[in-house]
């Protein structure tokens, strides 16, 4: 990002310098040019297209809290500048705007995902896997499997294997052994993530989901669990969040 | 368990040494019957067969959380293996999609259980007592009775003995001090286990119930109060898991 | 205290119609009058003179917080307008300051307490019980029953009467069902006052304290099961509070 | 209480001592009757008969979390033994639920309070005072006055006297020192009781309401403020209960 | 204040000096004028009438928890005497209520506020700057920025300028800089605030608001985060409060 | 207990109907009988003497939160009447009290424990397995340990056995399925009942502690973990309460 | 700043277009010296030089959290830049380690506050006022006038005016409405901040103390009060933080 | 692992197929040798040796909350069998024990940490950075840093960073953009973790600190924050747990 600056600077001052241009311009153009933002101001949003340069993927849009139009809005400026676009946490209506905008997205409801693929999702070098405790889980950890192939896959997935029945995850070793990176979404105490991480030599990203009731509390019983796992190689993300776990496992994968 | 897998492997080793089986191959073999797990693989739920065998008691199925799909088709491969079934936290539609695929199921409302019972229940040495404070833990106080009586009973019961009125308990403290074990479902400030606990030698299965306002924050204030118990005899369990309290009181029963 | 206050407005007022008094000096005097304010100002502290007349007890102090020297002096303040003084949470070198000052101070340690009583204390039509549940709720309870016979009682205690071993408590019913007003202290799931407000028909002071560990949460387990009480006449302080608990049971004993 | 029971002894054993009954026939009489509990059984719920004599009171219904069924059910029971009933926390259902078994019985929808009075009710010797510091606040205030005025007023009533004009409430002041007890609800940060508090003589119990939104997280915040109140006559009750705060009001006031 | 109320004994006292009045009639009079409260009882509410010159504002009206009634009465009540408005937290059927009694009244919808404006806004000495986070911080942005308006404007609004990009912020340098006072409302981690305090040097009033999921707990996270800020110009409002920013923005900017 | 009262009654009664007794004085001594609480008054403390009877074990003193003097007096007292002895939670100046008043007294140190075993300890049927995590949650493992032993052994122990190296506990999977009941101690994220829980069929009583740190919030993490675990036959207990988990597996052993 | 900024890249240019600096090595030299950080990095920490400029004040050090010969060392080097300096939470060691590199620094041991004041203090237009609750609230209520006295005084102060007693506030009408701002330091339940807000037309910075016991959870109860006050011009800051509101009412003040 | 065990078992197949071994003996063996775990059991804890082959990285000791002679017993064993060691959250006894057994161990006493390094450590393919907001900061940063050294490093250190002079950040930004992984330590707002994750591409591991005080509760204010981050690329451990985050960045910077 710097090198495309100063080789911009460089250019300018060689006007200068070439006498192309007088000093006074100059300054005025730099300046101007260094606060104009490389994003697009639809009033109630600022599309960050720049993120794609800095973070190596565009912007990602939560549906929730939006309403329907704005959703759409914002899929539509992204998906003019980016071949690839991700929206979650959209319900069908949410979906249904985007689709009108961008005929060719694809919705996936359990998942409450909608995706444009113009452009084959990049690969990184080895595998990303999701491990879910429980069926309840399947829509978080389906956030986290869809996201991971966008940004840096391809995903395995093994679901419903809580540490209740420690023999359905200890029938899938070779799976685990394999990943670069596991995710492991599970709900109510939360203990899957430090068996796991007690099996693998991987970073596991651990999420907590709201399944359970009473002192499950939303989910805190699990994000405090994972938290506090005892295995050292175990990081947590927010309650429900498929999302951030996906994207950073695919980082992980893609370095 | 383990005495079975050892008579296995010297019934192969025995073939190995008649010149039966290759050594490759015996490998080969035993090392996938060693990780080829005892469970149904529904893609989106591992049906653990060999529940019934490690835990005496089948796979128990919490509806909530689960689409009515997923539970009945759940309950379908669980009842293919074992004869009675448990379905908990079922709604009216839940348990619905269940008798539509086993139509000898009965539902319990007020419970939100569902049961198959095709061999009659194992009862234990003695009876379960289940306690409720007030007419609002009813429903707490039926799904432990209702597991209790499918995995170690016969179970009695005694409803709307809260500590304002200890009379009404005090009239019972024959029934009290004849259990095994006896369960107590409150909520509020769940005072009723302590009362209980000091009345009784039998340990004490106390639930939190939901029931309540304000400062009992969804159950919170009973659960405390009863992780907090001054009688020595009291151990507690999830708030409105009326499922768990059950299951462990036919579980000491049955010892 | 309002006709206090008329009755020497009118006679400011007669002395300007008698031509005694010019408005506007009248004036200035008034509204000079209403603005002075009934305390003494010590710099660190505003003594509350008024408090006698307006709540029927004059200030106390809360040694909590303060360094020794401002305890006493606030203490020399109070009782050169009061004959007696009630200093709470007072630790020895507290208690040691204000004796230094006040010589006839009486400290009580269990009860963190110092009295000076220079007046015989108002006792109330009725009496108030103290109950504790354990040893340990001693220094609450006696906080609380220090209070209560300086402001109004006389005062009965019933310590020890926790709820495992509801016989020493049923053993005291005639006390209790005597009592005025009853204050209950009580620390880990706090169920006692549930306990005792169905016994009785008199108001229940609930005081939880800090006794317990874990899941007490610093008598928090106690607090929301008092809150939570299913007993109509069961009111609450916050926790350790014995010294609310008493002056409320004073004033209500003295109604 | 205890002086019937001794009567009933002595009349039993002088029908022993006169030979008109022999000991055996006695005993097993006599240890019947301590056993037999002066409630009535329903299956679902054990109506406490008993509740008046010991608690100067009727068993009150709390509506919350029953079916209609069942409310209906209890107040016929209780309405048979007591002429007059309350039920609190009734929706409009569960009122016409019981206005069906009991045609005398008001509805108060604001209240959500069910009442039958079929005698009088009892006042006390002074006044009961329910100041409510907002609009809102007002549901609870009126199933505290309600309360109080059937167990014990009459009641006055000061509505929207928060501490943000406190001009509103220190034109009350006569009205608020003529009070034996003052019930003051308050959402938000529940500094009306404090206020009132320092104004007063008489005990004030504090109410707070599930008023406000953010961080006052249902009430939360407005109960710890009443639990802290610098002010030593303030007793605090649980969040939106009117109903306690009334019946103790009524109870100090008949003391 | 004071100087009108002793302006008025002056000519009292100067009327009984005259002989116009007698000394018992005036101080009665007196009196009575002292308790009369600038204040309109409609019976569930009082409207302060008496706060615009108090606080240099008329009372506002929170409709949230008050019936469409209640909040109508109540807006006519506060327009009799002032010349604008402002309802807060009403929903579409409030807005209906108000509309109905002052036809002149504005809805603004996203913001759920409604206003009247008979006179101009009075502006203050600068510029007041309302950030937002994300676009789903708009409602609460959109609340402050009017009630800005409304007490002391005028108002910039710089919206969805989240951390994750910070460039969108940095090129809104100048405007930041500009500012008197600076209101940032965001949800999630809530950093925004401490980036901007530590670019400007006005105060910055902080606005957490609800949005996220999970782990933000309704707001806390980003509260927590706003009161535990690292920049020393940052100071806090409740959550979604997005009046009381706006309220105190105002305030500062009309110094 | 009832049966011994009966027989009482009826001897009384013969004495009466023999005229050895007149019916007056036989009324008063039986009343008094009733009331004569079997328990042993010590001013700080009322020793329930009874309880051996009531729950099969004397009353085990909590030596936390009393005076060296009250733990010692109170043992002393416990010990004339009872063979053996517990103390829990006494620090080395409280065991030293009590071995002053009781030289035969034991104390083990790691788990604060202090025992009189004048009686050999009853057995159970089976054996009582205790499993902990890890090395910092020895104390409490032993506390249950030794409570267990006392009340209802043999114990079997398996100490660092967290589920990071889950081969540490699949290597005594011969253990554990021969347990009558097992105790799991365990901080942190307090996976491990869980993973034991899914691998008997015992009742499993789980024993969160405080070890760890930071989101361990003192146990918190570990005790929400246990209260949501997945296996079906996990009860729990306070935060650190070895004592109450030794005292309910040695109950359910002895049944 | 900005301006600053431009004028340099003008000059740098004029130097290009006079041919005195070659392009390449001018764009080198801008882009180091953007990237040049005002700051001074000694190893633990780097100083910002720029604070003064950016937000009208030096860096202030906040000393709890660092060693002793941090801080010194940090305040050295801020006053090589800034005639003033501030250090906060500062232990009378910390203070003795500044003292010996700034001899001329004083110490306010009650506020933990280091100052050093080379020139004098910026007044501002009008007065900062604070109030203190009660005696026990002096240290953070000095933090945050010693600081408010620094960054734009000068500063009221009226201390020990608790709601309990509110004749000792309403006393000082005239200096509350004579204020610029007002700081309001108030623990237990901080009612304080409310009334006071009703009061005035000024802000209101309440600062949550952790004064107080049990329910207080360490300022939290004060803290939500405040958070939810009922007065619109009532803004908050952290517990215990008497420094932002200072600084924030300085800068208030100041504008 | 797996094939290493397959291996095994072919080698003892074929010497029963050769005859050199009885069926039975060989079947005695296998299940005695599966059964055999690759621990070393110290009796109060079991090393388990065999983690370095199933997660790339020998046990690391958590020193806190084991005794002195522990730590050194576990300390001595893990050195017997690996080459390096580390021990986290050392004190200076826990150290000053490890190096009485092991001469060679090195103290880092702001870390907390302990270290042998007998074998040069393994590098990664990139630098992982740690950054620290806040001087207060640098023990956790350090603990991540040695960490991350030990197990796959080089590490870069930006110390002092925090968003409240957001330039010394940017002034870093080629070092930022350089990292394959950041880990940044941040404590009271803890924002500093989403301006990173903004500004690179790379996974960041937010370790909130517990610095701070009043409401940053022990770090739960930047743990929260953390959670909700608004950067899509930041995960999080537990609060002052700089050593999974040490851990987990070496894991990705090795892979």
């Amino acid at each position: 990002m710097v090198d495309v600056q100063e080789a911009e600077l460089r250019e300018l001052l060689e006007r200068v310098a070439a006498g192309e241009l007088a000093p006074a311009a100059a300054a005025t153009a730099w300046m101007a040019k260094e606060r104009k933002a490389p994003f697009e101001d639809l009033g109630f949003a600022r599309v960050d297209h720049h993120r794609r340069l800095r973070q190596g993927a565009p912007e990602v849009i939560l549906a929730q809290g939006k309403t329907c139009e704005q959703v759409a809005a914002i899929a539509a400026a992204v998906a003019r500048e980016s071949p690839n676009l991700l929206v979650t946490r959209a319900d069908a209506a949410a979906a249904a705007a985007v689709q009108k905008v961008l005929p060719e997205a694809g919705y996936h409801a359990e998942a409450r995902v909608v995706t444009v693929r113009r452009e084959p999702p990049v690969n990184g070098r080895g595998r990303v896997l999701v491990v879910a405790a429980g069926t309840s889980d399947l829509p978080v950890a389906e956030e986290a499997a869809i996201t991971a192939e966008m940004f840096g896959g391809p995903v395995d997935r093994l679901y419903d294997c809580g540490v209740a029945g420690l023999h359905r995850l200890l029938a899938e070793i070779e799976t685990l052994q394999r990943a670069q990176v596991v995710i492991v979404a599970a709900g109510m105490e939360g203990a899957l993530p430090s068996v796991v991480g007690g099996l693998v030599s991987s970073p596991v990203i651990a999420v907590p989901t709201s399944v359970g009731y009473g002192a499950s509390f939303g989910g805190l019983a699990a994000l405090l669990g994972m938290l506090n796992s005892c295995s050292a190689n175990v990081v947590t993300v927010n309650i429900d969040n498929g999302f951030v776990a996906g994207f950073v496992a695919a980082s992980i994968n893609r370095k």
